[in-house]
């Protein structure tokens, strides 16, 4: 790294995911030798991370911090559980040590919920921010787009949405290096009037904005890269995010069985073993780096609960590119440009 | 077919859909030998009909009845247009011999939005029915489920998802042959606490119905074969439909691309070409035999645009199926055995 420049802090929640502590310590061995501009502090029980810290050989690392944390959020716990019955959780005490200003980042292949209800509570929305998003990345033919809310706000008003615009905008622009982002309106038919009175609100506020927006956009169409940025309402935006997935992983399985049913198909299926792994590899969450909780005050970056060391050393490329871009200044210039604050968007909320 | 039995009248919109009317003519034709317990009115103009009737064999059909429409809706007009604008179109021309009861149902592989404003308006809703909506069919691991509204309706209360849910459950009993089909509410995390205040208003509805409720279910698991009915608003359905539409279209052209990449995989490839054929099929309309519009008074069963000759005639056996199973008497007989007419669901409208 450049001499005289700080390190920059990211906290990473060793507990988190389905196959924690272990993967969780090889993906931050991995980002320590990748990102030497970064300090890392692993938030877990620190009696049960010493084992892999040895294993990967990192447990002397002079930009690695340890910081205890008691008990752990499970999968299978309730969203609320890191605000009340698990307060020292790895969450809970990841979100804590960000707010004190210790750490700028916090990436977690854990609990969204849990995650999304600590940082709200603790670190707070940016100023001018009234709910914080969660901005996932889906493939389409020729690269990729965000989407966002992909599930952080089950209902949502109209100036939400437009805020989630402006987020999603300034995200897309480091993610996927897009000057002018499109941004389009999920909804249902493609037609300007067509939708329900969420998206149709939305879809006047956001015209009138100076963005790149492209108007309503169809689940499918998205697929063909019709936007950069595809704004949602946290209900369905989650849905569009859980039915790729599902059909992702059906694809797959339904190949697969398809191919099997023939001695002559199993030979093509040896052949084309490398296609599969490509498919699958599609709706996979390694190579995408997790998705950000926009406008929360600090940047919070969310994994898959099933990362592989590769996802959650991307999850933490995901926080470093946002630290470095200064995304949550950005996101708080771009509000005020765009008198979208929620005092000035007072008649969408 | 039984002697004394009369025949049931279908009036198929021939103009409809991209590749009208040779297309619907011909499975019609199909559908004229298959169904020899049905009679058919073609709704379009006859002038333009009439080569086909020719080229198919079954101008002078003793089961063939032509009903003229002087113009047609196309797929980017509007939706309004069958009620404005274009009052005589085929679509138009079809609800209303149907209201007449001339026929007992209505087949069209054109435009959704045009034929549910055009039927809404002059069949009207079942007794009891507050709002209709469309039952599309998806594949999931071990078979279908369906899809109760995938897009009718925009906005929604919470009285419509009960009542989606009861017609859904009638036409899944004889589309799926399911004697108790298994009810889901589409919605955020598995938990029964979770969803938006919409959905969190339907469950607890029918958490005290008399049906086979499974519970919130998400996007993703539903592939997995979770349901045999999955019941949303329009909009989150639609966007659940669209999603599934673009990602099988791009899982398919993604999967070809990476196949022929290098000679060898491009072996495999032609060795595995059943198995796209099949994977692509997935997605398709052809199968399925088009969408009912549930709670119509009146059969309505809505094709794909682009459907072929198959897919026209499994549309008119879905509509064959809904008359000789009585589903419209059925759903209105379940309405009341569950007290789930409007009237009765005052306080969720």
């Amino acid at each position: 790294m450049e001499p005289g420049k700080e390190l920059m802090r990211i906290a990473v929640d060793a507990m988190g995911g389905d196959y924690a502590p272990g993967i969780v310590v090889e993906g931050v061995a991995q980002a320590l030798y990748d990102y030497p501009d970064c300090e890392f502090t692993l938030v877990g029980h620190t009696g049960k991370i010493g084992f892999y810290l040895q294993k990967y050989g990192i447990a002397d690392h002079p930009r690695l911090k340890l910081h205890h944390a008691e008990t752990a959020v499970e999968m299978s716990d309730p969203s609320a559980i890191s605000l009340r019955g698990k307060k020292n959780s790895s969450i809970t005490e990841g979100a804590r040590i960000m707010k004190a200003g210790l750490v700028e980042g916090l990436v977690s292949p854990g609990h969204t919920g849990a995650l999304v209800a600590a940082t709200k509570v603790l670190n707070r929305a940016l100023p001018g921010v009234d709910r914080p998003a969660l901005g996932a990345s889906l493939p389409h033919r020729y690269g990729r787009f965000i989407l966002v809310d992909a599930g952080a706000n089950t209902d949502c008003k109209p100036g939400n949405l437009v805020q989630f615009a402006l987020m999603g905008e300034i995200y897309a622009s480091f993610y996927l290096k897009k000057e002018r982002p499109s941004i389009g309106l999920l909804s249902v038919g493609g037609e300007d009037g067509k939708g329900n009175s969420l998206t149709k609100s939305v879809f006047k506020a956001l015209s009138n904005m100076p963005i790149n927006f492209v108007g309503n956009v169809e689940g499918n169409s998205a697929f063909e890269g019709t936007c950069d940025v595809m704004i949602a309402d946290g209900f369905s935006g989650n849905v569009m995010l859980k039915t790729s997935e599902g059909l992702a992983r059906l694809s797959v399985n339904w190949l697969k069985n398809a191919i099997k049913k023939n001695a002559l198909r199993l030979t093509g299926a040896l052949l084309a073993k490398n296609a599969f792994v490509e498919l699958k590899a599609m709706g996979d969450a390694d190579e995408i780096g997790g998705a950000p909780l926009l406008g929360i005050n600090g940047v919070c970056i969310i994994g898959h609960g099933s990362s592989s060391p590769k996802a959650v050393r991307n999850a933490i490329r995901t926080a470093r590119d946002a630290i470095r871009f200064r995304m949550n200044e950005r996101i708080c210039q771009r509000l005020i440009e765009c008198h979208a604050t929620t005092e000035e968007l007072e008649d969408l909320f």
